[in-house]
């Protein structure tokens, strides 16, 4: 593990040391405990990728200068809350989806005792963002935009949380409403503010901007967000399991796709009649036959031409931005996923 | 209905209005319909009590003075701030308890085709409030303390309900568990800041006060938030349904109420013995020998005889405070509460 990350990790156990001895609720011990197995169950376990971005874009701001020991810390902190967001979007997700499993293990509320509890412990999750930034940022002159900014983007990946839900409503599934702007809009609020601009965002506001005068920084990153949920979806069907760690069922699942609206646009009526009675099935027979119909109409073609235009796009906004530092934050974040293969 | 109760529910009218055309996300016809439909079920439709309070309590703050039409809007926000706390708190209770009615009609949950998309309708509930604010108050110079008020309060009725949950796991019902501190601190947490507290705490916001002054009023209505659960508690069981409006379960539901805490104190080794045999079944017989057991040990007086100490208690520490306004305030929430019946 890189030096970077083991730091970070170290940030985590002394953000949940002050949670568990907040004076702001009386803990004894069963209550301790339950939040002590719960956060270590659900928030530290993913990639960390949103939260790490956090410590590389501030130091990135600071044209690549060392941090001191409580920049990186504060910015550990920051990212630790787009973490504990994470989690806590998740936990609820698998109970309103009903999934199995998570980051290879039991999903939180199927574990044995606490069920529905889980929807609660989301809560608290939510609530520890709100302790986190009290404990450590009240007295910087960015605290209230801190607030601001985590509840809006909690307030758009919920919005787009609804959207992904209201669409796939049992007994209600309708192709007919899949289409590219549908999947725009349940991508850029679902996923792309909360990873790609939240980040971002921290980062900018602990090196002092005024985040009202980068709208376009936030435009770009959403662009790319959207361009990685598109990879995702690509990668879902198109992706070798070993390699991103799953299999996916995005068709099994009657996901609104990239690739299904792709195929949606680009196929005849016959084409279309076959997507109808295929997809969303769990028998593997219509899988294959859904898979089968997205090579016929090479949508890893129309994927590979995505790609790139969604890079030149990119790099040509970048490049447009009048700050290098602010460059260098989203051409680090463009880096990591161009092409990416998981 | 009084007129003060009319203008306060036409504001909902216009902080509805107002969310449905959030510029922070681009609503279609059918999230815009969902939110409108979610809203109108699970908001407006309680007692209201919390809400008016605020507005009640600001102007007792004014000294009675008549509120001008601004004071009266942002006045009523706050108190709908509380009201969709509420509605957010109760939304995730009733799916976490699997209850079946609330308010007189099924649980949001349980409504056709919504099922486990109110977890996310309850998360939209609460990032409503900070939209709410944000839109209202972010200009005020208690604005951040707004925002913090609300966070903090959250995360006290989270963890009360967190203590409520994991007392009454499943599989592991434990009498012995149950005594006066724990369901005082149940109580504390999950009822008392936001029902008692917040109110007061937001009109004090709004006359311009700093609540870290005020943390006397804080611990009185704390104090009386308690009562008034033990009161809740005690009419769950000796109250007439037609006049609550419902038919107690509390026994039923193996809850930690106070008269089961209450009897375990006074009972001896034969009665304890009867309470874990009869305790939280359904079998009305059950509930029969339990009812029996408190008045065998007389409950009622032990509740008469708590209801006099709160009483005076409170009006003693009421009478201590400084400001005639804020006495005015706490008296007002104290008689609306002393001896209640339903
Ligand atoms: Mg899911
Ligand atoms: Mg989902
Ligand atoms: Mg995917
Ligand atoms: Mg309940
Ligand atoms: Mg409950
Ligand atoms: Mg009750």
């Amino acid at each position: 593990m890189s030096d970077l990350k083991s730091r970070f990790i170290e940030v985590y156990g002394v953000l949940k040391q002050e949670l568990l001895n907040d004076p702001a609720f009386e803990f004894d011990h069963d209550s301790r405990q339950w939040v002590d197995r719960m956060l270590d169950y659900n928030v530290p376990g993913g990639k960390l990728n949103r939260g790490l971005s956090v410590v590389d874009s501030y130091r990135l701001l600071k044209e690549g200068k060392e941090l001191t020991d409580d920049e990186f810390f504060l910015s550990s902190a920051l990212g630790w809350c787009i973490e504990w967001l994470q989690a806590y979007f998740l936990v609820l997700d698998d109970i309103m989806d009903g999934s199995h499993t998570r980051r290879g293990q039991p999903c939180w509320f199927r574990v044995p005792k606490v069920g529905m509890i889980a929807a609660n412990d989301g809560v608290l999750l939510r609530n520890h963002i709100s302790r986190i930034l009290k404990n450590h940022f009240r007295d910087k002159p960015y605290y209230v935009d801190l607030l601001d900014l985590f509840n809006e983007v909690e307030f758009q990946t919920a919005s787009g949380q609804m959207i992904d839900l209201i669409t796939t409503i049992e007994g209600e599934k309708d192709l007919s409403k899949y289409s590219l702007p549908l999947h725009r809009r349940i991508v850029q609020y679902k996923t792309a503010y909360y990873s790609f601009y939240l980040p971002v965002a921290c980062a900018l506001l602990m090196a002092g901007e005024n985040l009202d005068k980068h709208v376009e920084v936030k435009d770009i990153l959403v662009q790319m967000g959207i361009y990685f949920q598109v990879q995702d979806d690509f990668l879902d069907c198109f992706g070798s399991p070993e390699v991103i760690g799953k299999v996916g069922t995005d068709i099994e699942d009657y996901k609104c796709s990239w690739l299904v609206v792709k195929a949606l646009e680009l196929c005849n009526e016959e084409q279309k009649k076959l997507v109808h009675e295929n997809y969303g099935k769990v028998d593997p027979a219509c899988v294959a036959k859904v898979k089968e119909l997205y090579k016929t109409l090479d949508l890893e073609g129309a994927f590979v031409e995505y790609e790139k235009e969604s890079y030149e796009k990119l790099t040509k906004s970048i490049e447009a931005h009048p700050t290098k530092e602010v460059q260098a934050v989203l051409k680090s974040f463009l880096a990591k996923i161009y092409k990416r293969q998981k």
